[in-house]
C-alpha cells in the first residue's frame, strides 16, 4: 500500500488571488534609462520642439527656427533642447553662431518597443 | 519699359540663419496630452509596472502580482498604477477584493507615432 501524494493544488484562501508570479523583465538600469527618455517628453514644450525637428524637411532645425513656434526665448528653448539631447532624443551640432538639432533616429520608437514588446 | 520686380531673396545678414520657417504641427492641447502620457512613464517604477503588465501571459495582472517585482507596498503600487490609468496607458478593473490592470492597446505606440511621423 502506497501513501497518496500530497495535494499540489492551492487550498485556496481569500487572501490569495494569483496563480502566476510576475517577473521583472526590465532591470533597474534599463528602467532608469527608459524613464529618462520619457521624462524628457513629459513637458508640452519639449513635445512640440521634438515634433518640429522631426517634421523638418531638412532633417534638422536651427535653434533660431524653434523660438517662434513655441513662443519662448532662445535661452529657454536652448534649455529644453539640452534636456532632449541628454535624453538621447536629439543630437546637437554647432555651426558658426547657431546650434542645429536633428532627431536621433529611432530613439523614442526603441524606448516604446522596450515596453510594448 | 517695365520696372524690375523687387528681389525676393533675403539680403542676408549675420543675424539671419534660416531659410525655412518651422510650423507648429502639434497644437497646444495635443502637446499637453502627449506630455501627460510620457510624463507618466518618466519614473523607473512605472516603467517596470507597465512592462510587467504588458508582458503578462494573461494580458492582465492583479495588483497583488505587482508588489513583489518592484519591491513596494500595495498602496504605493496602487498610487503608481493610478497615474498610469489617468494617462490612459492601462485600464483597471475591480474584481472582488483585487484590482486587475491591462495595458491599453497602442496608447504608447500611438503617442510615439504622433512625434515620429
Amino acid at each position: 500500500m502506497t501513501t497518496l501524494p500530497a495535494a499540489t493544488e492551492s487550498v485556496g484562501s481569500e487572501a490569495s488571488c494569483c496563480t502566476h508570479e510576475a517577473d521583472a523583465l526590465v532591470d533597474d538600469d534599463t528602467a532608469r534609462e527608459l524613464a529618462r527618455v520619457f521624462k524628457a517628453l513629459g513637458d508640452p514644450t519639449r513635445v512640440k520642439l521634438l515634433a518640429l525637428i522631426t517634421a523638418s524637411a531638412e532633417g534638422e532645425l536651427c535653434v533660431c527656427n524653434l523660438t517662434e513656434p513655441v513662443g519662448l526665448s532662445q535661452p529657454t528653448v536652448s534649455h529644453h533642447m539640452k534636456l532632449l539631447v541628454e535624453a538621447g532624443l536629439v543630437s546637437r551640432e554647432q555651426r558658426g553662431r547657431w546650434a542645429y538639432y536633428r532627431p536621433t533616429t529611432g530613439a523614442l520608437t526603441q524606448a516604446t518597443r522596450s515596453l510594448t514588446g
